[in-house]
Order: structure tokens, then sequence, then C-alpha cells
């Protein structure tokens, strides 16, 4: 029989679309140089403060995240330049990628896949590396789910005036608390395609006036990353280039809904969903894989012999239920499923009980029910009458 | 914790809609008088016709279900016109009360809320009613989910050279097999908001010929109603009054979805989501509520002492769900759940475990995950590996 299946994905980044600010640039479409795309931006800019809690510039780039990322190293660091950069995986990796191609010296505080820089470590290496210019973190590694210590490593890299403290925030910001100021956090990185329940296209990048510092005295060559030309520019509420005007539309709609919800039950909702798949996976006797886990992903192991590949067919062919496996050394190791943006619990609860046919055919020693059964146990402990 | 929660309709229509239907009027604006709208429009009826499987005439009424009941009434019989009608909940009362408020002489077959009207009833009743114009049933009772049996209430009436038998399927078609034409079903009607996975306000009803002598020799007035005057337009595209276009518009593509899916399939897919359901209400001995109970609805009663208006506020307020409470003299005492048209087993799933904590916090004694248990087990013995 041929069953319906709704496409749903489960995965990190594109997530679930809110739909009403999917379809806003469709049903408004709008000029980026006129005034009502200017106070829409700016209000974008003003919500996207509240969410990081700064007052720091909050500049919108028409990029992925990764552009955000060019942008902040090759804003800050001037070939030579020293860095420390913090790896726990893909991501991680990322910025070595990009200290190697811009010429800066990095060193690099690693640790393997499926553990967490310690943020001490990171303050070793510092006193290792005199003047270096910036520190390069994940907030969580998309490709296991770590996440470090942020508050931490704040307090550890303020105690260095000249070094600028920079976080991919990208599958963080939105899943796990984030002060951005109280915790010092000079560059704090996001995208439109994870938390904010809207399409890929646009990255939110927030700058301290310590990093401005440095950038105004770092004077690569720069021209579409350029941040000190778009901190003009979008202070008047435009972009130095053609910014992707419906996904700035659909963020601005989403933030408001983000907003209404608050931003710290958004958190919650991930952690809620987090926890429950965490607790199916204990109930399964398969050990979450990121010793430190945040609540953007959750990354395991299947069983010795389970092969993830055909776990994530299963889903995808009979349940339309997109997840997705392991990147760099953890590829065809773990399965990864995503609990960031808009997801609800009756779907997480679903997504369990699939989960467990899949398994089972894939050969893994699985008690239907049990996972949800763990999942319900998990939910009632751990939510109040207030919800 | 303000947790997500997506609005969800288990409701037994509306029903979860096709967003590419939904969405099809909107993006295609049309003029009901053009030639575009005109092809469309025989091409639903075909279409309709494939799903009712019939040859005969598939007529399209902008109105509720309701208006087409009220239209096979008012075009079948004459005042003081005789006929059968079987009652088994509050849609079999919508019969009588059509027939009360158009002066014909109802003969009622009628069960308590919860059974099936029994063919061979039908059969008796009729050899007690000469020169019944009409046999008027529901393919299943909206109220309860209670099926009856149609393929020997085809053959039965048949018999009866006089007689039209008239089938509301409203919530029958797309979750029983029905064969229009191999049953001898004369009148069949459907709408739009069921298993047809479009918005509210079109009914579809099929005339055979047999139905059309009928109607041909009933000099009944009637304007907004008059089939005969119906038939004659809309065999070239049109209809008498302006059609509810957009939802003409949304069903053509729901037909395409649901032809491309196969009509037995969005059967089977419904009888999936009931087995599934039913699986779980078994292992928490909760009884089903109708004896022979079709796919478009589980009815159940909830314990002694679990308030079923508890029940739906905690769905709702909770986890986004909106399930719905009995009709007719069932008020307050069951639930219902629909499984009619764009439902997949991920989200039974989810609604599953969502309603194990609601029953839970409202009194009942259950064991948390064995609902889920139970129709995991069924989707594991009830499946192929070809799905």
């Amino acid at each position: 029989m041929n069953y319906i299946k709704k496409r749903r994905l489960f995965t990190p980044g594109p997530t679930p679309l809110l739909a009403e600010a999917y379809f806003d640039g469709f049903l408004n479409p709008m000029h980026h140089r006129k005034e009502e795309f200017k106070s829409l931006f700016i209000n974008t800019q003003k919500a996207l403060q509240e969410v990081f809690k700064t007052r720091n510039d909050l500049l919108l780039l028409s990029s992925s995240g990764s552009g955000a990322m060019e942008a902040a190293l090759t804003n800050l660091l001037m070939p030579g330049d020293r860095a420390v950069i913090g790896v726990a995986g893909k991501f991680g990796e990322r910025w070595v990628e990009l200290a190697q191609t811009f010429g800066a010296q990095a060193t690099v505080v690693e640790v393997p896949y499926g553990e967490s820089v310690d943020p001490f470590a990171i303050g070793e290496a510092l006193e290792r590396t005199p003047q270096a210019a910036a520190v390069f973190v994940q907030a969580t590694e998309t490709s296991t789910g770590a996440a470090i210590d942020l508050e931490s490593l704040g307090r550890i890299v303020a105690r260095h005036k000249e070094t600028v403290l920079v976080v991919d925030a990208i599958t963080g910001i939105g899943t796990m608390p984030i002060e951005t100021d109280a915790w010092g956090l000079d560059i704090v990185i996001g995208g439109s395609q994870k938390a904010f329940m809207a399409p890929p296209g646009v990255a939110m990048i927030s700058v301290s006036e310590k990093a401005w510092a440095r950038i105004e005295s770092c004077k690569r060559p720069r021209y579409y990353f350029n941040l000190a030309g778009e901190r003009k520019k979008q202070k008047a509420g435009e972009s130095a280039f053609t910014p992707a005007v419906s996904v700035i539309q659909a963020l601005n709609t989403s933030l408001t809904f983000i907003l209404k919800q608050g931003i710290d039950n958004v958190v919650a909702n991930a952690a809620l969903q987090a926890g429950v798949m965490r607790a199916a996976l204990a109930s399964w006797s398969m050990a979450l894989f990121p010793r430190s886990s945040g609540n953007a992903i959750t990354a395991f192991r299947t069983p010795e012999g389970v092969d993830p590949a055909k776990v994530i067919a299963v889903m995808r062919d009979r349940f339309g239920a997109h997840i997705i496996g392991g990147q760099g050394s953890m590829k065809g190791k773990i399965l990864r499923i995503s609990h960031m943006g808009y997801c609800d619990f009756l779907e997480t609860l679903g997504l369990i009980g699939c989960l467990e046919l899949a398994l089972l055919e894939a050969g893994a020693p699985i008690r239907l029910g049990s996972g949800t059964a763990a999942a319900l146990e998990y939910y009632r402990s751990n939510t109040g009458s207030d919800h």
C-alpha cells in the first residue's frame, strides 16, 4: 500500500518553516531601497538584538552562516595575525580552514568529535599565544551537537584586552541560553534557517565595540564582506548590496512569533524536544553521542551492525521523516536529529515511534513503545502545569 | 513554559488541508464563466467519477454536504411521498428532519447511537412501505463512526424498481470501499472538507439514471437545488449559480493527489490510521464506541469519571491537537478523532502519545507508552514491506 507520508524535516537546517513567515515575502513583495523595507530591516535588527540579548550592532548578511564566519575572520585578522581556535568537529575545522586560507596563524585547541572544547584549555592556549587577535569557537558544534560553556569562556577571554571572542552560534542561538552582552561575546553569528524558522539565505552577526576597534585597525582588502561598510549602511536600514529581501521578510515575521513566544520559551521548547528524544535514546540503551550536548541536535551512535544509512532511508521512504547522518569523521557512524526552531512535542513523539520501527528494521534490538513510554514520562516529570 | 504547539485538526471535517491544493485558487484566480475554469470543472467531475467508481453524472454543488442532502430529498420526493430512512445517529436524524420539513412520509429504521443500521431491516421496512420512492442512509454515521454494509443494501434496494437508494457518503467516500455502480448506489453524496483534503464549501452528488427518472417526474418547486438544471449546465462545465471557485480549484488539485496516490490507497491510509488508533484504545481497555465502525472516525467512551471536555481542553491547550466530543445524544459522553484525508502515521502516533497524557491528567488509569506500543505492533503486523 502507498500510505500518505507528509514531508517533515528533522534536519539541522533547513528546519521546519513557520508558514506565515514563509509567505510574507510572497504576499508583500518589497523593493529594498524603499522606506517600507528600510523600516522592516531596522525592525528586524532590533528584534534580533532582543534574541541575541545585546545592544551591540546587529548586521544582516545575505549569505549562509559560513559567509558570516568568513566575514568575522577576514575583518579581524591580517595575514600573519594570531588566533586561538576551538575545534570539536566539522565546523571548528571550518574556522581552521578559513585561518589557513586567509593566512592567519592559529593555535588549535582540538578535542575528538563528540567532546566539548574546555574554556580553560582555550585560556591556556591564549597564554601560549601572545597578541592573539581573536578566539573562534562554536556555541554548539552542528556536526556532533556538543555545546561549549560560553559564560566561562567569555569571562576568560575578557581578561585579554586585545582578544576578540567570536562565537559561531548558528545552531546555538535559540536553542541554548546566550547572553551576548552579559557574557562578553564580542561577535555572535546566527543563520536564518536554524532556530529562526525561516528559509536559508541570511546570516546575522552582532559586533561589540571591542570587535569594531579591531576591525577598524585591520586593513585587509574586503569587498562583499566589509563589516564596517555594512555598519554604516545598515544603521540607515540599507545594506551595501541587494539583500535577500524575501528571507529578511520571513525572518522579520518569524521574529515576531519568537518574541511573542518569548526567546527563553523558544530555548525551553528545544530543550523539551531534546530531553524527550534523549529519554527515548536512554530507554533504547543508545548513548547520546556528545558528552556535553546542546539542545540543537541529538546525535547518537547506532548499535553495532545497524547501518545509519538504512535507518535514514526507512525514515524517509516509509514515514516521510528526514533525519541525517554524520559529518566529517563521523560520516556513516551516527544519526542526527534537529530540535531547532519550529518543532513541537506531538511530532517529536511521532518521530520517536517511527524511529523505533526503523531501528528495529535495521537490526537494532528495540522493544516497541519503550522510547515513547520514556518520552512521555520525561514530559510528565519535566513540564509543570503552567504549560 | 510556553512551548510551541502546532495547530493540527484531528476533527471529522474540516480535516487537514493539502497545502498545494489550498493555494491553487490563490495562485491561479479564475473566472467561472471562462474556458479555463470550464475545463477544470469538467476535469474535476471526471476525477470524482473515478473516486466514486461511477459513470453516473457527478454534479458539484456550492453548499455544505447538508445542502446536497436537501437537494437529494427535495428533487426525489413530492409532499406525501413515502421513503425509508435508516437512522444511527445525528445525521440519520437529519434525513428525518428533512423529510418532515418537506412533507415526506418516512418509515424510520432506527438503531441506538453506536450501532449500525442493518440492510435487512431496511429491506423489511421497504416491504412495509409500498411505493417507497427512496431509501436514505449514511455510509458512515459521522456522529458515531458506525458504518453500514452498502453492498448488501444496494442488492436489497435494487429489487425495488421504483425505489432510489440515496447514500450520504460525506464521511464514507475515501475512507471505506464504495463501489457506486457495482453496488447500485443511485445517489452518493460527498463533501470537500472530508477525505478530499480541501476546504469546506463544495458538495458532490452522483446521480444514476434510475434516480434521474424519479427526479424528472417529481414536480416540487426548486430553485438553488435544482439537480436537473445543474445537470444541463454542468455537462458544459458551468453551474447555474456562481460556484465556490477556489474550493473547486483546491478540490481539483487534491483529486490529482488522490488519484496519483490511488483511491484504494487513500482508503487504506484511513484504515491504517484507524487501526493504529484502535490498537491503542484496546491497550487502554477503552472500547471503540460503534460496534461496526468505519475508518473515518474513531469514537470512544472515556472511562467512568473521565470528563471528555477535560481531555479535549488538554489536547488543544497543551498540544495544539484539536479533537472533538459527541453529537446528538452522545454529547458529553464520547471523544471523536478523524482519520479522513491528509493524515499520516507519524502524526497519528504523536496524537496517541499526547492523548495518553491528556487521559491520564483527566483521571484515566493509563500506563504511559502502552498505546504507542500497541500502535507500533499494529503497524508492524498490518503493513507489508511494499509500503
